[in-house]
């Protein structure tokens, strides 16, 4: 366990009742609550729950986020802006601020995605000039991450900025400004909008590109002085589970930095793996992607190890899932649990890594003269005696006095 | 010829006599003697010309040289720091002097190569600190670039730095150091050097990655302020001519930065291909690699169309073949001449384009009051009249008086 020795930290607590004086040889139960660790997941679902008016699907999209829950503490909200403003000026803010705050409520912290990409890109954009788009995307930026400050404060501020300029699939509004702007001018651009909205957030950059090309942009933009919170790396690995060297290299290269590393999206399917002469996954239309029992074997056993190494590294601080469930992105078998919600392997051993082999929970009972002892992994922790109960956050080694009663 | 409108100029000419009068209804020959853009060629053998003292090498190595200078006006010289000084403070700035001098005086501009790479690196570096094979790698540049102010003027500051940082095939001080410091760190200080002992100088960056990673360096770097002259861009093409499509890519890529572009290293080969799968030409070490007649053919083609597409493109300003004769790196069949120094059809090829297709040579005469008008390529020319003759310089429109005889 040496290797998780960053993920954990002792705690010295003395237990006083309610006169102050020791609790001695009292006996104290120790759960770990939440993870200081972000294990996330798309958390789209949430959004339709808010806005549906079909009880029947209320119903089902929160017995699956009641799933999601159990597994997640970090959760990914969209706001590609050609859905979220199909219409100039007409947004999807009350859905989303609601599942926002609905999912805060339940302890879990939310990242917004993407404040700016080329994709999914809002169309009503392109009838203006160049100076005109980059002005809009900055008030966008300042709009969004103002109106959602305290709620979310956590931002994908720009998407895949390796092949923005050069993305030649169809015209839009953002490649023609990467393209006018170059990489480095409209990253600094939208960095400087959301750091100006919210000083206290979380600010990242996330691309699918894992060659020198994303390190190099990383160099120029820190020397251009970019405030980079976290560095974004997507995994999806519909085309076949990356394995531990390809792993271990990206972890390397990524490391130099020195900063915060985020698996942003990842993907781990338990049907057939699509062909390796797929550049754009999103070439690969298929009718149906079936899920496969051994195939879900092989998801378990991949996200089990690719965790594990994740959690490991001292600089990973977050992984998020991309599907929760099968059928979303490409129609893949790239969930947790079946389209039905029925749960998959691959969700009991994830479950198992973070609420068994990663979370602390013990029996223990303070000494004569109220002290109590204990190491765990970082996170909120609820200690219980006979007589009441108290909070207590675990980040750093801790010495503390807890009056309870 | 309207490609090729940035490649010429106007000179509207009074040739007037000795005594201040028109030289009315003269026959005047106008010829151009070189040219403004740089078609360049590796001139190594001028260095192994001044060194050797075997009478009948140095004869070979002449007439090897001769149909050089026949050919080109811009060569390259051998600045690898393993192989300039192979050991700490023993140079071979005789003879590279010498060579330098030697093409100055047949008109031939001279660039070093390079002054920083991991490749060729001086092995005797790698018993320093990473800070002093910085600070040697500095005051080398230093030395190196005041040493030849004023005979070399241009140079390759620093080659392939997309890959320099993770090169694996073997430890080098180099890569050390662009490990420690970052590729923009090291390059924005190897152009300071540079720039500091020569402010004239044209300083290249040059990277066989014509990918968006090099793409995304030249942004970062520009963004750092680095005084990048010109961008360089090798084009060995062992594995097969790139064809127009790649070669306009690239073009195209490269053009955004709005900087002249070089093609600094250049191969179209006479022979077999090498096969797609060899990553690094290194790797392809063969006995023999015969130049064929077909291949030769092919080679001449592939020559003439590549050199008019670069010398159509308005930021190209130079290009270099890398090898002159066959049997040099790799022993591919990569030069213009034969190892025995026959001219091979490349050879011919380039030599039509170079000094019949765009070059400038017209038997003209003055009108009544001594006015000649003519256009032509850029470069310097000699215009005879029956009484004597005069230089001009033809780099922009002009407009001049040349009083002759």
């Amino acid at each position: 366990m040496n290797q998780l020795d960053h993920r954990r930290a002792s705690a010295r607590v003395r237990i006083l009742n309610p006169d102050g004086t020791p609790a001695a040889n009292r006996p104290v139960q120790v759960d770990q609550v939440s993870h200081r660790f972000l294990f996330g997941c798309g958390a789209f679902d949430a959004v339709e729950m808010m806005k549906t008016q079909d009880a029947e699907k209320r119903a089902f999209l929160s017995e699956r986020m009641d799933k999601w829950l159990a597994l997640f503490n970090y959760g990914t909200l969209p706001f590609y802006w050609g859905r979220y403003e199909p219409v100039e000026g007409e947004t999807a803010y009350p859905e989303t601020m609601a599942a926002a705050k609905w999912l805060n409520e339940k302890g879990v912290r939310v990242k917004g995605h993407p404040l700016c990409w080329h994709t999914a890109c809002a169309p009503w954009l392109m009838r203006f000039s160049n100076d005109e788009i980059l002005s809009r995307q900055l008030a966008r930026i300042h709009r969004d991450v103002t109106a959602y400050r305290g709620v979310i404060d956590m931002w994908d501020v720009i998407n895949e900025v390796v092949i923005m300029p050069v993305f030649d699939k169809y015209d839009n509004a953002i490649t023609r400004i990467c393209q006018e702007k170059g990489r480095i001018r409209l990253v600094k651009e939208v960095f400087a909008a959301a750091r100006e909205s919210n000083p206290d957030a979380v600010l990242l950059i996330n691309d699918f590109n894992t060659s020198s090309a994303y390190e190099i942009l990383l160099e120029g933009l820190l020397e251009a002085g970019v405030p980079i919170s976290a560095i974004g790396i997507q995994s999806h690995q519909h085309q076949g589970y990356w394995g531990l060297e390809k792993l271990n290299d990206v972890l390397s290269r990524y490391s130099r930095f020195n900063l915060p590393i985020h698996f942003t999206e990842n993907t781990l399917i338990s049907g057939e793996i699509m062909p390796a002469h797929i550049v754009d996954l999103n070439d690969w239309q298929v009718d149906e992607w079936p899920s496969t029992p051994e195939g879900e074997e092989r998801q378990a056993r991949e996200i089990s190890e690719m965790y594990s190494v994740l959690f490991a590294h001292p600089l990973v601080e977050a992984i998020t899932t991309w599907d929760f469930n099968d059928g979303c992105w490409l129609k893949a078998p790239s969930g947790f649990v079946h389209a039905d919600n029925s749960i998959k392997p691959s969700y009991e051993a994830l479950r198992r890594l973070i609420h068994e082999t990663w979370e602390t929970h013990e029996n223990l009972a303070t000494d004569g003269d109220g002290y109590l002892s204990f190491s765990g992994f970082k996170g909120d922790y609820i200690l219980r005696v006979p007589q009441g109960s108290a909070s207590l956050t675990l980040n750093g080694d801790i010495s503390v006095s807890l009056r309870i009663g």
